[in-house]
């Protein structure tokens, strides 16, 4: 699949009643027609952030003026990403006056997403939303699949909903502006489809990690087109995740710990998802699993990337074990961790050695405070 | 149908996967089967709340002894009903580590019913629920059909989610502990299922609401069981309201503008919504649908269960007209009431006139204030 980028590719989350398409290609803010198919009722909500309206809001807005379109611009940053916040949205739709047959859209990266996608969830008691993700990390990941949510305290993503978007609108000319540190975090979400399920992919990446992060046009289209392809064949086999979508949180559970424990916002998502899978790696092989040959292709593809491959110097393996125990894949008191048979083949499992994941932290943590 | 009431009734909400039994009778609270039939992880918090706990909260948890049961008192009243008291919820199932398999159990009226269902409804998005109603109106109405959610200051009930119990367990019993007033405005909720879909449960009524009153044992659980048994098949049609459904709301739009106007907590929802359905009926007659013979049975029926059937004397038909256009059943900007053809009809319907609506609200509050 190589597409060319100057043109739209389409794909179509499966979901029956509840299935929508992807829209992937440059300059699709501009697009009125795509919006006029996804929006039903005359009033639009557009949520967006003070790093993302100020470079998108107007081209959005003029591709919506057919709607009764309003805009409501959040403070950037996952340490934001609240309920507090979220109620923000709702006194706004509430003032506004919005109807049931209305429709939020979300511009910006997850964290606009995700809050945006929730208020539409709650919001009497469920109306549609739309996304127009900005962020790699988004486009290739957190757009597509209806979760939506916030932080808690004492656990990332714990409050949330799922609740399908009616479209995803992905204008890959929004990462030309995006920051290079924000790039990378995306790139993250993009080489774990590779290691969970398309080893292909994980070559293609290897082979063309440096276009991607020279911002190649041609290839970042082709890597947010292949995520978003997986992406969208997991949530169709298992849009709740009581299975195989559960392999989609690869590195997370680790990667969580140091969100939460380093207090939002510190590390971007993508960071610590990547440092979640070198930490998941690290452990499949010493399950015996995982080659070392292929671990390092794995943190090579990581070092590529300029993703860290060291924990914060903050945080112990305590830390980690305690952090770990408020995770949505803990049952019955036990923790199940995303770990890799191979590149391109991950399991669920609760049936890891205890005293190898406690090396494995114990080894990371050391290197940390060296 | 006449249940012995030393029996238990079940009736079943027809939902497919998510379809669940309603338990109806005397000292289920102690019925450890039924809560062992409708739980399936080994976490449970029951929520209850200051009025209640005292009185149940050690028999259900006594009931419960085979599950790691933990429990949470809210506050009592409808003005706690928000996402703040939620928010209380969701800390203390952080703090406690409750997994996704964990349960939700509410045990209490409307107020805590809702809460705690969308607490569930959004933990970890999504974990299951039980609903053990122990007012007249949760018993009838709010705990069965899967509506949750919290006020905002600008409307009732505007967030929420839709998320069905697992089952609903109607101890008649705790209606002998239950507050006159309490009691009374639950009746309000039963006088709709006959007004809407059932002249003859309407007539049954009128026969006997002396012995409701009473709390003649035999009567209230035929008016729960009669109650339920309309709402099932209410919901069973159409889940998430996109039709037949709306009807329920008789009276809750004029209601809804009471207890958002009045302050959260003033008049209890059954004592608005009764006045709602008396405003709903005069508008119905002024229409020329309903009968002047048919409205006053209407009252008379209410006057016999001293309901209110006076508006709060700071409301102004201006009032009510902006309040009621915060509403679930705006659409296209135009207010939508469930109106009344007969007793045992109800439509809903955008096609009444506005100044009958006028001269409806002007004529209650000219009442109200002399």
């Amino acid at each position: 699949m190589q597409p060319d980028p100057d043109q739209t590719a389409q794909l179509r989350v499966e979901l029956g009643a509840r299935g929508y398409p992807i829209h992937i290609g440059p300059g699709l803010r501009h697009r009125a027609d795509l919006f006029t198919q996804a929006i039903q009722g005359r009033q639009v909500l557009v949520v967006s952030d003070t790093t993302v309206a100020p470079l998108y809001l107007d081209d959005l807005c003029n591709a919506l003026t057919e709607f009764e379109c309003r805009t409501l611009v959040l403070p950037d940053g996952e340490e934001h990403k609240t309920l507090a916040t979220v109620e923000h949205i709702f006194d706004t739709l509430l003032e506004q006056r919005f109807e049931r047959s209305a429709t939020v859209l979300a511009l910006g990266g997850g964290v606009v997403g995700d809050m945006a996608g929730f208020a539409a969830a709650c919001y009497q008691r469920g109306i549609p939303f739309v996304q127009v993700p900005t962020t790699l990390l988004a486009q290739v990941d957190s757009s597509v699949g209806g979760k939506t949510g916030v932080n808690h305290p004492h656990g990332k993503n714990m409050i949330g909903a799922f609740h399908q978007p009616r479209a995803v609108i992905v204008d890959t000319e929004t990462l030309d502006t995006l920051a290079e540190r924000q790039l990378r975090a995306g790139v993250a979400e993009v080489i774990k489809y590779g290691l969970i399920r398309d080893a292909g992919f994980f070559v293609w990446l290897e082979q063309n990690m440096a276009r991607l992060l020279a911002r190649d046009r041609a290839a970042l289209a082709e890597a947010v087109a292949r995520s978003c392809a997986n992406k969208a064949e997991i949530v169709a086999e298992d849009e709740l995740e009581s299975g195989v979508r559960a392999l989609l949180n690869l590195g997370h559970t680790f990667g969580h710990a140091i969100e939460t424990g380093t207090g939002y916002g510190r590390w971007l998502h993508g960071e610590a998802v990547a440092m979640g899978t070198v930490l998941a790696a690290d452990l499949s092989l010493r399950m015996g699993w995982l080659s070392m040959a292929e671990r390092d292709r794995l943190v090579a593809l990581h070092l590529a990337a300029d993703l860290p491959i060291e924990v914060p110097p903050g945080l112990g393996p305590d830390d980690f074990l305690r952090l770990m125990a408020v995770d949505k894949k803990v049952s019955g008191g036990r923790l199940r961790l995303v770990l890799l048979q191979a590149i391109g083949r991950a399991v669920i499992t609760a049936e890891f050695d205890a005293s190898l994941l406690q090396a494995t932290l114990d080894s990371a943590c050391r290197k940390a405070v060296s």
